[in-house]
This record gives structure tokens, sequence and C-alpha cells, in this order.
């Protein structure tokens, strides 16, 4: 069982109402990492510059991940996102972007990247995650993107959604990209693009899953702290992608899938509780576990027989 | 078991993108009652004025609705509310607001209307609520609200909501209410109030309950038709406190709560798929039943052991 994912590797500064971090570990790949190495092999494909040490290698090879195919540019700086959020934590603003080594970035996959059952293409340009999807053998082909690829590149994700099996994408995204209002409509256009398993983010509401068999609707848990929002939806794409890979990433049954959203909602309300890869690099597994328990518990209800009128 | 609901009972124009109603009956204490009346008898009180016929009365008395205590202003107008929905459905654009003989209703309860077991105060003026409230002799007592007094009446929507068991808002009205951006936090404000139940509705995402003795989120239920969403949440709420009702309004566990969450949301989800009450109107209770049966089963999921990493 092994899981490749392909994706930023960055320094984030986020300022929150609840505080502030100038130089944090953070990107995309990272966070997923974090939460999908609690049930698999993870590799991780993603540019670093001159400004990335042992500390922050020490970070993402947390619960074993291998890091043998991040690339180290000499001479670049690893990719920087400034950004701050009002007390409206859904919302991101971002005040500073330097791609540095990762505007250039070419991904290229080792054979052992390559051979993973998995692969989760990560927020990229849509041409640069098609091309990674080339290179791979991976069983179960996952992507997340985002509305500025919608916008500037929609050919081109279409055509790598027609690659893949599992597509994570915000509400709002989704239905940007599909130009239909209602979800359930718009998740069957992209089904028929091809992908099997449709996830929507929706942030502090859940998360629901879209099927052909069927839905599945999880709300987040309920947090009374939340000091920093960012990778919740990578760490949420860690967990779910990461737990259909411990299964081979060839069980695709709903209850499977049910189960999937279930780690993922369980890591990233871990993830936001602390700033940036603070609380989910030394989460244990009795913790996900136990709020995999509580999700079960929070959304369970047994109907009971009411005389209704007619 | 006996409920009485006292607010709006109203004229709307309605156009969405799905099409146009001209005047249909509509109104908070209609939606509501229409949906609590399958659970309990039901004393709907609220102003009519000369332009309210036959039709709409029978429409009312559905499923047994008794409308004694509904007025009958000679010479006036029943309330009439003109708005539109864009393609985002969970805003209503309002173009015209005629109050007519809502706009000087002072709720006269009869003693079957004060002796009810449970009373719901749909969305007034709160000092009308207040005075209401204080006239009655229920057990279980709920009350709805909205923006606007939040921002013009807060002190007496406060005092009111000192009075009350329940209250149901969305969770914006409940984040202006209380200052608080967070969701749990707002929440626990308003039980120190005096409430034992919160419950934040949440548009197309669902509804989530927050009580002392814990939190329920149910989505709500995933429709490919909404043609109109007004009276969505007149709906919940009279299908949540109907429920409450037909155990007498004194029967609070989390498990029955939970249980009210989910026909509410059952009733909401026909709400929606026509115009007005059209589809209330009309619905089965073998309908409720088994939307209630599809809402547990898109929710359910069980854990199955994974081993995870250390």
């Amino acid at each position: 069982m092994s899981l490749t994912v392909v994706g930023s590797i960055a320094f984030d500064a986020v300022t929150t109402p609840f505080g502030t971090r100038e130089k944090m570990l953070g990107g995309a790949a990272v966070h997923f990492s974090l939460a999908s190495s609690f049930f698999t092999d993870v590799r991780v494909v993603g540019p670093v510059g001159d400004d990335f040490g042992e500390a922050e290698y020490a970070v993402l090879r947390t619960r074993g991940t291998n890091t043998d195919d991040v690339e180290h540019v000499p001479g670049g700086e690893t990719f920087f996102w400034r950004a701050h959020y009002e007390y409206d934590l859904n919302t991101a603003h971002t005040d500073d972007t330097r791609l540095g080594v990762f505007g250039t970035f070419e991904p290229k996959l080792s054979q052992e990247s390559k051979d993973a059952d998995v692969l989760f293409l990560a927020n990229i340009q849509p041409d640069v995650q098609r091309g990674v999807r080339e290179q791979s053998n991976a069983r179960f082909v996952a992507l997340d993107s985002m509305n500025l690829w919608i916008e500037t590149a929609k050919d081109s994700l279409i055509k790598t959604i027609e690659t893949v099996d599992c597509v994570l994408l915000n509400d709002a995204e989704i239905r940007q990209l599909t130009g239909k209002a209602n979800l359930v409509q718009a998740a069957r256009e992209i089904r028929a693009l091809g992908p099997r398993v449709v996830v929507a983010k929706q942030g502090e509401y859940g998360a629901a899953l879209l099927t052909d068999e069927g839905f599945f609707g999880l709300p987040a848990y309920p947090l009374e702290t939340v000091n920093d929002p960012t990778g919740a939806g990578d760490s949420f794409a860690g967990g779910f992608v990461g737990y259909l890979a411990a299964h081979g990433g060839d069980d695709l049954s709903h209850q499977t899938l049910c189960r999937a959203m279930a780690y993922g909602t369980a890591i990233a309300s871990y993830n936001v509780e602390e700033f940036g890869t603070e609380r989910v690099a030394r989460l244990t597994r009795e913790e996900v576990t136990e709020r995999v328990g509580e999700l079960q518990r929070i959304t369970h209800f047994v109907d009971a027989p009411v005389a209704l009128r007619a």
C-alpha cells in the first residue's frame, strides 16, 4: 500500500484573529502528507529552495513519509505565501505570493513514486497535473484544483479531470466548473467526464460525497477553538485519500468512501485547532480514532415510530 | 398533545429561475402549520384580510389544523410579500412588502390556544412574541426571529429569548445576535440566556443542534430539483417542533431532539421542491417517513478498524 502526492511545499506567513506566524511550514503536499501518513507509505514530490532546512524535512518525514523525491533547487527560494483571515475564517485574504521554485516546477517521479498504488495531484496548474498523471501507474488517482485554474485553464483542467478517478473541490468550485448551481447536478456532470467519485468540500459545514451509488453528507466536527484554517482542505484530502490507499485504492464501496470521509474530517478538524502543521505533526492515532468515533456519535440518529396524521 | 403557532399568514409573489407565482399562500405560520400538522393538533393564530378566502382556509386546515384563532380583520388586506431569487437560492431578494393587517397585529389567544402543550413563536416583532409567551401555558416554547429584529430590537429580542426553551435561527443570525463567529461559543451564549436548545439553520447545508448534552449535525437532503426555497425554514421548524409536540413537549432527550431534526429536514426538503405550500399541502405521511429513512441512510457510516501508524 503506497501513496504519492505531488504538490506545493511552502512557507506560510499567516495572521488570524487568534495569532500570527511569520514563517511556518505549509503547502498542500505538506498538509496532505502529514494526514495521509497515518494510513500508508507516503512519498512526497515537490520543490524546495535553499531556505528549506533539516527541521522542515523532519516534519515532512513524520510517520515515515519518504522525501527522496523532494526536489532541492540550488539557489532557489521555497514557495512563500502570506495571508490573513478576518473573524470569518472561511476566507483567506492573500497578501503576497512568491512562487519561487514552485513557479518552474516540472515534477519528475522516481520509479517508486510512479509505482505507488494511489496518486494525489494537489492543486497545481492542470497541465502539470496531467503530466504527472501520465507518468503514474497508480490504480486510483485523485485531484484537487482551485478557482484560478477554472478561470484561466478550464479546458486543460477538464482534460485532466477526464484522466482521474476522484475529484475533491470546494462546492463553490464545483459550481463554477460546471456552471450548475445545483450540487447534485453539478457533481453528476463531473462524473460524466470520468471520475467515479466527487467530494464537495464545504468548509465549516463539512463535506459531501457524490457517486453513482449514492450521497453521503458529513458535518465538520464542531470546534470551540479554531486558530488557523490553513491546510484544512489538504488535511481532509490526506485523510480521505490516505484511508483509501490503506485499502489499496481499489475498494471504492460506499461504506469505505464514507469512512474515508470521516477520517479526512477528523484530521482536518485537528489541523485547524492550531497554526499550520503544529497540531497534525504531533497528532496521535488514538486521537484520530477518538474523533472518528465522535463524528459517528454526533451524526447518529435512530428513527422511532411516531404516529403521523394522514 | 397540542401545539399553537403564532405568526404571519401571507400572500407571496415569488419568482425563481424555475418559475413565477403571482399570488400564493405563504407566511411563516402557514408553512409551520402544514409541517407540524403531521404530528399533533395544531392551532394557528394570525391575522388575515378580506382577500383571504375559503380556498386559503382549506389549505390551512390540512391535516386538521384549527383556524378558530385566525383573526379576520374586516376591510384589511392580508400581509403581502414579493421577492425573487437568483440562481443562488440561498438569498431572497425582497421587492415589496405590504404588512397590511399584520402591521397592527396584536395576537389574542383563545383559552384553547393558551393551553396548548407547545407554543411556537414564528418571526414577529419580539415585544409581540413576548406578549404571546406571557399569555401561554405551554410547557415548551420555541421561537424564530430575523436579522431585522437583531438590528432594531435586540434588547427586546434577548428579553424574549430569556423566556423560551428553544431558539431556531440561521447560523448567520446566531453569530449576529451574539457577536461570536464561532457557532459552538455563540450557541452556548444563547443557552446562557435561558433556552436549553439552540438550532442553527444552515440552508442548503442542513442544520445543527446545540445543547448542553451535545451536538448533532444533519445535512440537508440532497435534491436535484429545488424550485422555491420560500418557507423552508418554517417547514423545518414545523417538523422539528411538531415532532417534539407529539411527545408532549417534555421529552427533550438528545435522541428525541435528533429525530425531530430529521423530521424537520425531511419536510423542509419536500417544501422546496415546488412553489409555496404546493408540495407540503399534498405530502403524505408515507413520504415523510421514507425521507427520514433516506436521511438516516445518507448520514450513516460505520467505522472499520484500520491500522493507523504511530
